[in-house]
């Protein structure tokens, strides 16, 4: 009378690390970020529409273990994210993710996905479409502070979205520049490696901050930052850990994705709470204004935000079409009777 | 000179739905239904350890969806899940659920599963651990009001924990208990199918509530309630969902998983803000007092809260040792110089 076969909604298309590192060299990095960039600037256009809450987070001496929910009304995201600085020196990962999409209406999810990678996608496209928007006109340069899992990302996306040719890479550990000069060779970016962050900045358009240590750190102090650039500070994304003497801050425009989460976490957690910041999406649509002058300072403090990672799930479902690109999993019981989820389960004995 | 392989850390255990059938009836049903009680109740006794937070709703019109995250400290884990009473018109479920394990210390998840499944245990688990500290001496019969999905494993959990051995069944749809009274022949319960909920409750020790329309129903009036009965009201778990008249709950002691949020979502959610109620973890714990005397009415007003998903996912991966009841799932990303995430995708090409 009734199948023991799950039905076709009882699956759901799985991602593995393995899959998702075959789409990307699929679709092709470069192209995959500047298209992943124009998808998350669309979403930032209707940003008003996002059911928008700062992360739910669970913080242990070790680490943080985040939830990132966001819904547009018909689709709807999480992404499952940890921040453990330390897991580096035992061979992990600092940063691990996945996500997940469902549909509103049904509460069925529709997607689930390994984010490791896709964040690393994500945050250096968030990266490059702010300084589309607020690095000074011609950049060429950007000088790379802290040379980890996410560097190379950066600066791809800096290259194919915002026509950077030239990075300056420094880290306080010469190894892991090593890493990202072999790395980048072949990449058509001129990249030089510097022996101080002093040095790495010079005649940089654009100074990325990304570095790991789960502290008040001081990367870059104020009489090291001329006129006129455009920094972007990835690193300080949770309490207690910044990558800015507070006199930049001052001295620059600061813009944000959302202000609740970001004053928390940020950069501007060092500032009084009503510290003056503009929303990343107002300058997008045109209801804020981002660069002025050629001389400004402009700071995109970035902590990373859910509508980001709803914005690259819905990328990877669309473009995961017709490619095989995963597995489907059978992680929804789905009985013949929706009632019946005992009767399916006597009959599976 | 680096391995394309991913490495162990990179796979964590996922049980299908598939997969915790198997388990279930490896186990044996009631078996497991008895163990897993003992280990949330052995959780309830550890609850102020638990890093404790109402669950993160996403509402629509159609139903919710929600993160339901926890942590002992050592271990944190979160359920996903949905609340959409209109699916089963569709023909699918009103609730479906996965879970996820993951150690404290580094982030890394440990163990990914199905929860529709395990959902429906744990509720069960949950409800007969409250009765055994609650329902009258010697209670043998039990009524069952709404006999959907959840209803068959009340009715097994109450009687491997508590000695039910007699249900009485009412449904507004007929066909919900003739599916019902089907799946729980040969299970050694007497089962009695009533054409009212007046007539089910007749002679009832314990009266399960358990109905799935998202309004402020009554499915109970006063009136109907006699002295010393023990009310499992499950179904009144979301903002604007219950099933009972305030006049039985002015009657009764309360008595709650997690007080915050269960004024939000619970039958108390018809009360004023301070009403009374007892945390189930204090009565077991031996620092409130449970059933005082015979004629009392007792009332667990049950939402569903993370520790109990908590303590079921640790069950299942304790179980799940040696069984092969699980499939390794490519879904972290794991280089072998953490830092060298690009180079890993690189050599994958």
């Amino acid at each position: 009378m009734s199948s023991p076969l799950p039905s076709e909604k009882a699956f759901v298309p799985f991602v593995s690390v393995e899959n998702m590192m075959r789409l990307v060299h699929h679709i092709g990095l470069e192209t995959l970020l500047a298209e992943l960039t124009d998808v998350i600037e669309a979403d930032f256009r209707r940003w008003e529409l996002f059911d928008k809450t700062p992360r739910v987070a669970s913080h242990s001496r070790e680490g943080v273990i985040e939830l990132m929910p966001t819904s547009d009304g018909e689709i709807y995201s999480f992404k499952y994210v940890n921040g453990h600085p330390k897991n580096m020196a035992q061979g992990l990962q600092t940063v691990t993710a996945f996500g997940l999409l469902a549909e509103v209406s049904t509460g069925y999810p529709v997607l689930l996905t390994e984010m490791t990678l896709l964040t690393a996608l994500r945050t250096a496209a968030t990266s490059a479409m702010a300084a589309r928007h607020l690095a000074p006109k011609g950049a060429r340069t950007m000088a790379m502070i802290g040379n980890g899992a996410q560097a190379e990302f950066q600066a791809l996306a800096m290259k194919a979205v915002c026509g950077i040719d030239h990075i300056r890479l420094f880290d306080i550990d010469p190894l892991a520049t090593t890493k990202m000069v072999r790395n980048l060779s072949g990449s058509g970016l001129t990249v030089t490696a510097c022996t101080s962050s002093q040095s790495a900045i010079e005649g940089a358009d654009i100074i990325t901050t990304c570095t790991a240590d789960k502290q008040c750190a001081t990367i870059l102090t104020d009489n090291m930052i001329g006129a006129g650039v455009h920094i972007n500070a990835i690193g300080g994304d949770c309490p207690g850990k910044t990558e800015l003497h507070r006199d930049i801050l001052l001295r620059a425009d600061t813009f944000v994705e959302y202000p609740p989460q970001t004053r928390i976490e940020g950069e501007i957690q060092q500032m009084e709470p009503d510290y003056p910041v503009t929303e990343l999406w107002k300058v997008i649509t045109g209801q804020a204004e981002g660069r002025r002058t050629a001389g400004q300072i402009t700071l995109f403090d970035s902590v990373g935000f859910a509508v980001e990672d709803f914005s690259a799930l819905r990328y990877v479902r669309d473009r995961l079409k017709g490619t095989g690109f995963y597995q489907d999993l059978d992680i929804i019981a789905d009985p013949d009777d929706p009632r019946d989820l005992f009767g399916m389960l006597q009959r599976a004995r």
